[in-house]
């Protein structure tokens, strides 16, 4: 019989729960992964919510951090026992999508168990952990394609120190690599929240000169200006689009980064830009966006509009890993709180009603 | 006194009409060019409608082909008598945003005197033919910053094989770079006026191998045809974005360039995209834009949307020209009518109403 | 007791003979295929001489075109018994140097027998078929990670007309990509062999408008011409560089692309380019290359120089077999002469000493 | 009568002095600077030396800090009194070659009077200061093209903070944009003089991860660890080349920068490469170059070499001084030493011969 551990699942809207559910078996390129730390996103909120839908008793989560337990029979040059990471988004690279430089939107494996759909392109169906397939919120996890996923941590690197490299360090800096910076660049971040944030240390990291950081919560502006900012404003306080134009002399940012899903920022992303500016989006919109005509320059105006999905693989983890390795970002600040997977119901509470502070949750199983 | 020439000025909406005007001074950077053969593009009809403002007694037009009547003190290297075009966005090199990359929004000149506004950035400002400054429906035309906008023909090309130079084929094909084809790409143009048209063949000539045409004028994809289209599509008869699934097998086209610029075109070319695929926009819209939100993957689909403004230049026009040159394209076919600039009045009305089958007409001053 | 086949394998420099082998095990993400087509690579040659090392008794050959006859656990979406190819550059795609961008450079499988070597890069190791595994100048072929190196060919094209696909086309066509083509360039392409024949046809595919073709048999040039050259030139009646210059008025050529693997040819690549020019190298050199110091403007003249290994994988074969079935290129006319397998020593001698006009043979098992 | 200036000038190989010269016309597109700071470049001292030839009686010097004492009367959007710098590259921004990407190769202007020789490209051509017109080094400096290349300083920052912008900041810059950087890269920069320090910083801000700086000079490697080094090897004291692979396991670095111009870097910045990686030049060399066959994979590696010479231009020295001014980078540090113009002579033999830790000399006319 299948020994069993503990996972939280989604039952229904409103409700993600602690069940037990079998260990499951390890396929010829699979790992099975003991999670020692994971921690919870906004996306999972949408799911308890009933506002994403996924399958009733999927396990949800998509940030392991962990230890090898076992290895597929075809998966070389890693051994057991090895502390790992592996991406929030698990592709498999050797579908078109992943070979054509889309591995998020790799459209290879579409169903929780793991059955082959089809082999072209499906928009986020790179994203498997809690969506697709049983997530990381449990105490074990199965890396699927665990050759091209799993990236060995370096000695002396903590959980905590990693625990945001599978998704929102490689979200936030994605959004800033789309948003085309050059040394001595302007660029407006839109919300701070842990993605812009990411998304600000991105711009930093990439010569960007002239770093502003929109949110209306001022300690998080604060943590911005931690997180490499050189100027914030305080929505509630100004007019956002008119300040950046008085500061840049009328001229324009060079680019600006999306990181809330709104409407509104959104918009201000676009009034905020010089012509032939980039707008780097990162928010999960609800809605049939509207693009303001006057700041779109009526299609005239040489802009990009750049939208990402997270990047996975091991390759994308070695690199963030290292930029925490070399001291560049310690994005440990975020984490703000620590619970143990039987308290996760109680973490999901406190971090879906944003109170006492909270960034992100580390869960240990 | 000054010598005067004649020329069609906007006096109102509704009317565009000849009238005599001083042939302009020339100042120690500009050329005076005598206009032998221009056109009429889709613009000036917008004009004419009075949609677009422009300041009333400007003469229109903004695509040159002409003689070297006079050069500018401190304008090198070019003889008087000497055959040249010039771009319909006629910028100046010396500025922010040329250095920046986007010659084209160029914010140096904003007034139709000629005087400096201000030095940054101003959307689509580098358009200043028929815009800011007075345009090539004239005997003659005044070429601000000649030393970057003047290129000589060269030998053997007549001048409707250039006309197409200074702005359509420019335009067009931008859409087509801006639509990061890569070899063996599908790509889908919506709208086969004469920019789709050059978009199409543009496409063509950067190594697309499946690209579908989308017109609801069987003439017009016949035309496409010729240009380089393997696949065309009448909107009227069928479902293009229903098509275009089933022709990719269900991962969609790699990019679609929008070339008419309504809602309903700009949505298909999302709609038709693989995820991770570019929208190339070309249109001028003339209301907010609406993104749907599952084309869009809720921001989440890798998706790239670029607009462009016509580029300019002379080392643009040279190399247009060398395509004409090369026989790779003949645009020629597209010139299917022929006016004196004494009977321009008339040509606006054949072309303001598409009548006889007019795709774009060569004026004769 | 194993099924035997027939294989042609390197015994001593000098020899390559036909001899019986066992038919390959099939593990989870292999593949065996039933070789239809292959044929005989300049490469090969080199491994003939004894000029470039294989172990003895390895398999020769690495353009397989053939029939699927069996399919490993674990490899999703082929049937058997259809028809395919693979890249001669076979890549695992779940390698750090694939997702690094460079999958040719894949050191994951360096030994004959498939063991893991290591996990980072190894120059070329990429290349497998016939170089570190069993190649495909035999009955039947191992593709190993046949998941994303498996390219289905589309209904409608012969072996013949995909035969260049695996590695010529590819590798022609990278040398043209990575010569930074934009559309009205003027590109040189060094040496019209079956290579430099297909980078010919890439540049003309990508927009280069003044396409020069060299070589020193005005067969090959006549060839060229059908791939797409617009000028050719026979080194040995003119001064190559002194043509391009006079050609371009003083300007230089956009890029040149060296497709023969000598100083010579290397030198003239860089001696015929603009300042701001791109080298795009093909070729395998056999001794330390020198750099003119008066061609590289003593390092300030902003030149590229690019080399590149034939890029592998399906989606890449995808798209080189759309290139064909879109007749925007037949390569038949490269397929000069047909051999069976049986008769491959005679093939070797022919190709070996480029006999009877010969460019590519078919080999048929 | 002209009214004079003192000017160093080039009489013969070994003797630079300072002389009286007219102070030049204001042609309509130039602009007169009284310069208040400039600087001694190595490239002053091969001329020096009589290794790089220019025209006796030509002023040297091209790294203009001062204050617009005469504008043309074709120049707009400055005032007299008005601080600014110019780059070393001064470009023609209206010629063909600056249209087409590569501004500072700008045949244009050829000829020390300023007259125009042609208007193709010409190796270097961009740069003129103290090359093709009179230099920096004097009292008083005529900078052509002057809309183009003025750049105002921002208030607030000194004649030392600006003064590395014109050359060596703009230089080291790209070399290190030329290094195609992304996030988590290790890249080796060779040499720490004034040019690869700022390379160093450069890598920086772009990025980079683990940064191997090299030097001979336990100094100047201190220094490089202030601009953002993670590592130094003193190749005095070991196997450079040796000690990256050590450090990268084997996998190599992802890209080097040579900012020496020695065969000896030149070959160690390709052997510390892995497959695929990015050996960016910024050394003037002054023989041959030889490419080490095996580091080369005989051209077969996927590698990248790029060459640059300094940009110019005033959007680029806008970039620049906003580094300075958004307090990434304190170039200072590097400026050990101050003279008089009068003591120029004096100034130029400390700096040819190294003397006193010089890293880079202020000088105050």
């Amino acid at each position: 019989m299948a020994k069993m551990m503990r996972a939280a699942i989604f039952v229904e809207p409103g409700r993600i729960e602690l069940a037990d559910k079998p260990i499951p078996d390890v396929g010829p390129n699979d790992a099975l992964i003991r999670i020692t730390t994971t921690t919870i996103c906004g996306t999972d909120i949408h799911i308890l919510k009933g506002e994403y839908p996924v399958a009733k008793g999927l396990t949800i989560g998509h940030e392991p951090v962990g230890v090898i337990e076992k290895l597929g029979s075809a998966v070389q040059g890693y051994q057991e026992g090895q502390r790992v990471i592996a991406g929030a988004i698990c592709p498999n690279f050797n579908s078109y999508a992943a070979q054509d430089g889309v591995a998020s939107q790799d459209g290879s494996y579409l169903t929780a168990d793991g059955r082959c759909g089809c082999h072209g392109y499906k928009a986020t169906a790179g994203w498997r952990f809690g969506n697709l397939i049983d997530g990381t919120q449990a105490e074990y996890v199965l890396v699927p394609d665990a050759q091209a996923n799993l990236a060995p941590i370096p000695d002396g690197l903590t959980d905590e120190q990693v625990l945001m490299c599978p998704d929102i360090m490689s979200t936030g800096f994605k959004g800033a690599e789309n948003a085309n910076i050059r040394i001595g660049d302007t660029v407006v971040i839109f919300a701070q929240g842990p993605i812009g944030l990411c998304a600000t240390a991105g711009a930093r990291l990439l010569g960007a000169t002239t770093i502003i950081a929109v949110d209306g919560n001022d300690h998080r502006l604060d943590i911005a200006r931690q997180m490499g900012a050189d100027i914030t404003f305080n929505f509630r306080n100004c007019d956002v689009v008119e300040e950046v134009m008085k500061l840049t002399g009328g001229r324009g940012a060079d680019s600006s980064i999306e990181a809330l899903g709104t409407q509104k920022t959104f918009s201000q992303s676009l009034q905020v830009l010089k012509p032939g500016g980039t707008l780097s989006s990162l928010g999960v919109y609800s809605e049939d966006l509207s693009i303001p005509l006057g700041a779109f320059a009526a299609g005239l105006g040489d802009h990009r509009i750049n939208t990402a999905l997270c990047p996975g693989g091991k390759e994308r983890m070695r690199r963030l890993m290292n930029v925490v390795a070399s001291n560049r970002l310690d994005l440990g600040i975020l984490v703000t709180h620590e619970y143990g997977l039987d308290d996760i119901v109680e973490a999901y509470d406190l971090f879906a009603n944003q109170r006492d502070g909270v960034l992100k949750i580390a869960i240990k199983p």
